[in-house]
């Protein structure tokens, strides 16, 4: 669903392959909030660089993203090629070279191809449309085997408001801050700090909980938009009447986006949820989440559909959370407790592990029996395709 | 080469397939020195807590290792079931069932079969002799595909030392401690104290220093042992003369046995070498060590002889290292300068990059410019074959 306040084009740039669409800008109506969240990746892309810097300076009019070169690991003439590119938009878009927020996704340590972008920008304004969605998250696709975009709509106080986002990655995917670029906008009038608690809430239960192969990406950038078009008063607090609302609808597309990524995770064929539960801090709880994630052993057990389930054993194991006392662990796929008392459960039978293995999306419920945080993280299996893609990325 | 005072035994007891050595037994003669380091996973097997305690207790005469099941993610049981295998041998060997340490390795969360390992003991006691090293670096090994076993002499002060070990492992390496299994003995007179220093001398250098997938396992086991079958004066302290000839040897025995981990490593086709220079602290070179090691994006490169090093720039800045300063950062491949100043190094050419990717051991040498430290880590690519080794290694 479209966002009032908010135009996007697309083009053909061929700034790696010729025949895609690999150029995306954004404009945004005047008075439009925008909130971002970054790597922390300390090789962190020049565009990111850039973004930060101009998000700090004003209020911004346009993004600008390519695809098919991350301008990362460039040094200063990546910084330098971000600022044109910036320039050049901003020359077409009307507004000051600041406003334009650059965002790239890629190859690394590759030299931007300046001239091919600004080459493609008119283009881009020639193409500007409310309805133009789906081609931008076309647009933004590398390894991704499908657009990703989702949509919601929130009943504030003073109507109806739209929030619509796309997002793309598949591989390097372990965001530290969100996800190699995510742009969620919506037409409710949102004040600058209490647009932030939204992306920081989002941002917390959706990228930041998910991992294909934990590796954290260079470019990850997730930004939230609020134009203020579908009218009604400000939503500048929590305690808004509106701000419940939106955050829920705001969540639902970022959960939604965050979850596609992992479902197109470069050769994956599962999607695992790993839900940790009764820990002492949420810090525990995602570490125990992330190292089951994070394991190449437990990943291929998936993969092979095997319940060689002492491998999730092991993985809770090696969570650095040095106190744990192993014996109150409850460790259940599915609804089937598999271990219990630091062992196998009596009652576990391995046709139940392979009824729950066999199937496509599998919850993994690892209770700690020692506090009351909990935490979900989203990630996929590791297969043959994983090796293979990655193996072939570049030619 | 033999280590006078070291003798073992083997048999094949059926423990998890038929027809294959899996059942090895060691005896210590009277007096002999054993010092040992375990596992951090806090679901350490249930022989790992019964070595550790019966370590504390006294002086071993013997050590039980069997392959094929880990023992581990048993609960009460399989400390019971470790405690029954200790007796047995100690019945056997003549001595307190505390001087008996027991070693298991295979899969987690299934019960021992305390009987076969019971009915395999007299065979192996049959079988006992001082050079009977290489058939107990086979009757240890899972899915390694080789034995390992290495060998060294020490010039002392008073003689000749040798200083022999094995070691078993090929996934679930990312050793914390030590690794999964490795047995070092030497003929060489050592105090308890002293020979602890050379553990964790060797620890720190070798099996500490890998990783084949980062998957810490539940059973990782290093134990030095000292018999002074040699003659010659107590070594106990490394002020004595013959410390620091003897640590040489332990260390180049253990960095071989660890080293032919990661060159047998699941599906690994190339070694590598990750050497970070010039950092504050020890700890931050192995964790941006680690993050390179880690790294699957990194590792399916090397797989693929592909020069795609911007993921290296990447893993570098995930290393969680938040205050480098990646302009100051070089990146080396073997003599090849890739980047420097943030980016790609000015003279960096693609077939230098292409040429060093095709060898089958490559260095990959970071200098972080920021202090003295250093560290290595020694690991492999991640190929198809690991997929398919781990999704079929329970059939």
């Amino acid at each position: 669903m479209l966002v009032r306040g908010v135009k996007l084009g697309v083009a053909e740039a061929g700034i790696r392959k010729a025949g895609r669409k690999d150029l995306l800008l954004m404009t945004l109506a005047e008075g439009a909030s925008v909130s971002g969240v970054f790597t922390q990746n300390r090789f962190c892309a020049a565009p990111v660089q850039v973004a930060k810097e101009h998000l700090a300076s004003g209020f911004p009019r346009a993004l600008l993203v390519n695809t098919g070169n991350a301008n990362a690991g460039t040094g200063e003439a990546g910084i330098a090629g971000a600022r044109e590119c910036c320039d050049a938009a901003a020359r077409l878009v009307g507004c000051e070279s600041r406003r334009v927020l650059p965002f790239s996704t890629g190859v690394i340590m590759e030299l931007l191809p300046v001239e091919r972008i600004v080459a493609g920008l008119p283009a881009c304004v020639a193409d500007l449309r409310e309805d133009n969605w789906t081609r931008a998250a076309e647009a933004i696709m590398t390894t991704d085997s499908v657009p990703k975009a989702r949509s919601q709509r929130a009943r504030l106080a003073g109507g109806v408001a739209t929030v619509t986002g796309i997002a793309k990655g598949a591989g390097m995917i372990r965001p530290d801050m969100a996800t190699l670029l995510a742009f969620v906008a919506t037409d409710a009038p949102v004040a600058q700090g209490a647009l932030r608690q939204l992306l920081a809430d989002a941002a917390g239960r959706s990228f930041n909980r998910i991992s294909v192969d934990g590796d954290t990406s260079t470019n990850d950038s997730f930004v939230l938009i609020a134009t203020g078009a579908s009218g009604g008063t400000m939503i500048d607090s929590p305690g808004h009447p509106g701000f419940a609302a939106l955050r829920e609808a705001v969540l639902e597309v970022s959960q939604g986006l965050a979850q596609a990524i992992v479902r197109d995770g470069e050769g994956a064929t599962k999607f695992i949820t790993v839900c940790v539960e009764k820990g002492r801090t949420d810090t525990e709880c995602a570490n125990v989440a992330y190292s089951i994630a994070h394991s190449p052993l437990v990943k291929t057990a998936f993969s092979a559909s095997d319940p060689n389930l002492g491998r999730l054993l092991a993985a809770i194991g090696n969570a650095g959370v040095r106190d744990l006392e192993v014996g109150r662990v409850e460790l259940y796929l599915d609804e089937v407790l598999v271990s219990k008392d630091g062992g196998r459960a009596p009652a576990y039978r391995e046709e139940d592990g392979k009824r729950v293995m066999a199937k496509s999306e599998i919850t993994v419920r690892v209770v700690l029996n020692r506090g009351l945080a909990a935490t979900t993280v989203w990630t996929c299996d590791l297969s043959h395709d994983y090796v293979t893609i990655n193996a072939q990325y570049r030619t």
